[in-house]
C-alpha cells in the first residue's frame, strides 16, 4: 500500500459538485455534547454504490441499507449515528431503523427506502428515538457543500482524530474529476466498537455497474487490507457515491479505479494509524507466495500476532516471533526470507540489533516476508499492541 | 473440558516405577541461576509416543525428535532444554541438536537416535553447546524416580508455576496403574499444540499402536482445545512413556484412554490459567453446531477476540463483543443464543449487571453460545487479556 499515493491530499475535503453534508448534535453520544449525527444528500441522478461487513450477525442499519441498495429507486442520502451501533437489538431494532430512515424521507421528500442508514457505537442497546427525531430538522438545515470536517467529525467514536482526503485529477480529454472521502475508525472513548465507516463522493459520471465493480477493487485492495485487532464488527460499511456532475467516466477507464484506491488506501492506513493504542503501523508484505491468498494469509498471521505486535510496540526486533507466526500460517523454513525496515534478518545473517530496532522505532515499519514459492504477494497493514489498547477495552466501561 | 475429574490429583507426582527424572543448571536460561535442564529416562522395553506442533517452521529439535521417533530403535529418555527454542537456526541448529543427543548418548551407552530432545526459549539464537556438555554429568547423576517438581520447574520459561499432576486407577481385574504428568506453557498456546510442552509417564504395560491412538484422542480434547494468544508455536511437544511395570492394558481398555484424557485436560488447563498475564480462565462453551468444525470455529473466534478478551479481563459483562465474534465467524444472529455464567444475556432480556458483573470477577467464567443449528458442541478455554500480557511480551524477549 505504498504505490503512488502523491495525488492524495490527507486532511483537506474538496467540495464535490452535487453533494452535500450536514451535522447535529442528538445527545446520542456519551461522553459530551457534541454533534453525533451527519447527513450526506444528493439528487435522484446520482450513482450510488455500498459495501457491508460479512459479519453474519449484521446491525440493523446493515440489513436496511442492504434492503434499500436492492429496491431500484434512486438513493438521496446517507444517515449516518454515533453512539448506539443498533446491533443485537432484534426486530425493534429493525423496526427503529425503519421508522428513522421514514421520518428523513418526510423531510427531505422521497421515498423511506431512499435513505441509506449506518450506525456506530454500543451493541445492545436501542436507539433513542425521540432525540434522534427531534435532531432532524436542524441536521437538514446544516447541509452544505463544504460541510465535509464536520460531519466527519459526528461520525467518530474512539478515534482521536477526524479522518479526511481528497483528490482532483484530469481525465485523457482534460476534463477535472474531484473525489473526496471521510473514514472513521477505532480510536478512544467508548471500548465496544471497532467498526469502520467510510463516504466517498466523487463528482464524476459513471454508471452504477462500473462504480460498484470500481468499488469493490478498490476495498479489497484497502480497507480489506488493514487490521487493528481482527475483531470484525456488526457495522462496518463503505458508501460511494458519484454525483455525474463532472466529466463522464468510460466503464473501460482504469484512471478512476485506480484514483479511487487510492483515495481507499489512504483512508484506510488514516484508520490504522489511529487503531486503539496504536503507536506504530506494521506493513507486512508477503511476497513470492503460490497464490494471492496463500501471501495475504501469512501476511494476516503475522500482522495479527500478538507477540508480533508487542514486539513492534517495543521496538524489538525479534524477528523469531515472525518465523513463529509466519510457519504457523505454513510457510516452508528452508525458503523463507524476512527482514524488517528492509534489512534482512532471516536467514540470519547477524544483522546489526541497534540498526534494526532504529527501523522499528518510527512511525511505520515494514516488514518484508518471502515465501519461495511463487509470484504473489500481498500487503496488509496492522498495527502495534500496547497498554494502552488494553487500557482503553478494559479499563474503562461502557 | 468440566468433566470429572476428580481422579486427578492436582499438584502432586506419584513416581512411575521404571522412569527417573533429573534437572540441572547450564546457565541457558537469561533471568537467573536456575536448572534450565531436565532429564526422563527410561528402560528400552518402554513404550513412547509423541506429538509435535503443526508450525511448519518447526525447530530444530522437534525435527530431530520426530526422526529418531521413525527410528525402530527403543528410547531411553526424554532432554529438555529452557532458554533457547533452538528454531530458526537453519543446518547449524540441527547440527547442534545432533550434537547434543550424541553426546548424551554417549554418557547412557545407547544409540544417539535413543535421546528425544525437546526446546523452548528464544528463538533464533544458538545454542550454547559448551555450556550444555557440561552440564550433562550432572544432570545425569541427579536422575530419580522422585525427581519430578524440579524437573517441571527447570522446563518453564514465563510461567509463574510448575505445573503437575498425578493419578493412580484401579483397572478391571484390580491392578493399579499410576500416571504422571508435567507441562510448561505460558505464551504462543494455540491448538496444534502450541507453544507448550508436556511429559507424561505411566507404569502401564500398553501396546504403542495404543499408546499413539490414546494420546492422539487425548491431546485433540485437551491441549489442542486451549488458547492463549492464538499464536501457534515452533517448539510444543507431548511425549508419553509407558514403562510397562504396572499392569497389561489391552487395546480396547476405554478407562486407559479415558483417563490419559483426564490428565491431559488437566494440565491443559494449568497452562490456560498460568497464561501470560492471565487474570482469569474462560471456558468458551459453544453448543447446537451444524458439525464440530463450526462449533470450535465460533469457540476459538470468542476466545481469541481481544475485545471479549479484554472485557473479560475487566468483568465487564459487554455481550456485543461476544455477538460480534460470534457473527464474525458466521453465526446466524436469529437463532443465537448467550449466556455469560449461566445468565441469559442474548436475546437480551435485561439481565441484572451486577449479577453479570459476579459472574466474571471469578477465577474461571463459562460463556455458553448456543447456534440453533444443529447437535454439535465444543468448548475450548481461554484467558483474559491484560496490561501485563502487552508488559511481559514487550519488555521480554521470550
Amino acid at each position: 500500500m505504498t504505490d503512488n499515493v502523491s495525488t492524495i491530499d490527507v486532511g483537506t475535503a474538496y467540495p464535490v459538485a452535487g453533494l452535500t453534508l450536514g451535522s447535529a448534535a442528538a445527545g446520542l453520544h456519551p461522553s459530551a455534547r457534541r454533534d453525533d449525527l451527519a447527513l450526506l444528500a444528493w439528487e435522484a441522478d446520482a450513482a450510488v454504490s455500498a459495501m457491508f461487513t460479512q459479519n453474519t450477525c449484521a446491525a440493523a442499519p446493515v440489513i436496511v441499507a442492504r434492503r434499500h441498495l436492492n429496491d431500484l429507486q434512486p438513493k438521496r442520502c446517507c444517515l449516518v449515528n454515533a453512539g448506539f451501533a443498533n446491533a443485537g437489538t432484534g426486530e425493534g431494532g429493525l423496526q427503529d431503523c425503519l421508522q428513522t430512515c421514514t421520518w428523513l424521507a418526510e423531510h427531505l421528500g422521497c421515498s423511506s427506502s431512499a435513505v441509506l442508514p449506518f450506525s456506530t457505537g454500543v451493541i445492545g442497546e436501542r436507539l433513542p428515538l425521540t432525540r434522534l427525531r427531534e435532531a432532524l430538522p436542524g441536521l437538514i438545515s446544516s447541509l452544505r457543500p463544504d460541510g465535509w470536517a464536520a460531519a466527519a467529525r459526528a461520525i467518530l467514536t474512539t478515534d482521536t482524530k477526524h479522518k479526511l482526503c481528497s483528490t482532483e485529477y484530469r481525465t485523457a480529454d482534460d476534463g477535472r474529476v474531484r473525489m473526496t472521502g471521510m473514514a472513521k475508525g477505532a480510536g478512544m472513548i467508548r471500548p465496544h466498537m471497532a467498526t469502520m465507516l467510510a463516504f466517498i463522493a466523487t463528482d464524476a459520471d459513471v454508471d452504477a455497474d462500473f462504480l460498484d465493480t470500481s468499488l469493490r477493487a478498490a476495498v479489497e485492495r484497502s480497507f480489506n487490507r488493514i487490521t487493528i485487532d481482527g475483531d470484525c464488527s456488526t457495522n462496518d460499511a463503505v458508501a460511494l457515491i458519484a454525483t455525474g456532475r463532472g466529466p463522464r467516466i468510460n466503464r473501460d477507464d482504469v484512471q478512476f479505479a485506480h484514483v479511487l484506491e487510492q483515495l481507499c488506501r489512504t483512508l484506510a492506513a488514516m484508520i490504522v494509524a489511529d487503531g486503539e493504542g496504536a503507536t506504530r503501523v506494521m506493513e507486512v508484505r508477503v511476497e513470492e507466495g503460490r497464490d494471492r491468498e496463500e501471501s495475504l494469509c501469512v501476511a494476516y498471521r503475522i500482522a495479527e500476532s500478538p507477540l508480533v505486535k508487542t514486539a513492534l510496540h517495543a521496538a524489538d526486533p525479534n524477528w523469531g516471533r515472525i518465523l513463529a507466526a509466519a510457519g504457523a500460517a505454513g510457510a516452508n523454513a528452508d525458503r523463507l526470507f524476512i527482514a524488517i525496515g528492509g534489512v534482512q534478518v532471516y536467514p540470519s545473517c547477524g544483522a546489526d540489533e541497534a540498526v534494526l530496532r532504529a527501523r522499528m522505532s518510527g512511525a511505520r515499519c515494514r516488514l518484508t516476508v518471502r515465501l519461495g514459492r511463487g509470484q504473489a504477494a500481498a500487503t496488509v497493514l496492522g498495527c502495534d499492541l500496547s497498554g494502552e489498547y488494553v487500557r482503553i477495552n478494559a479499563e474503562y466501561r461502557s
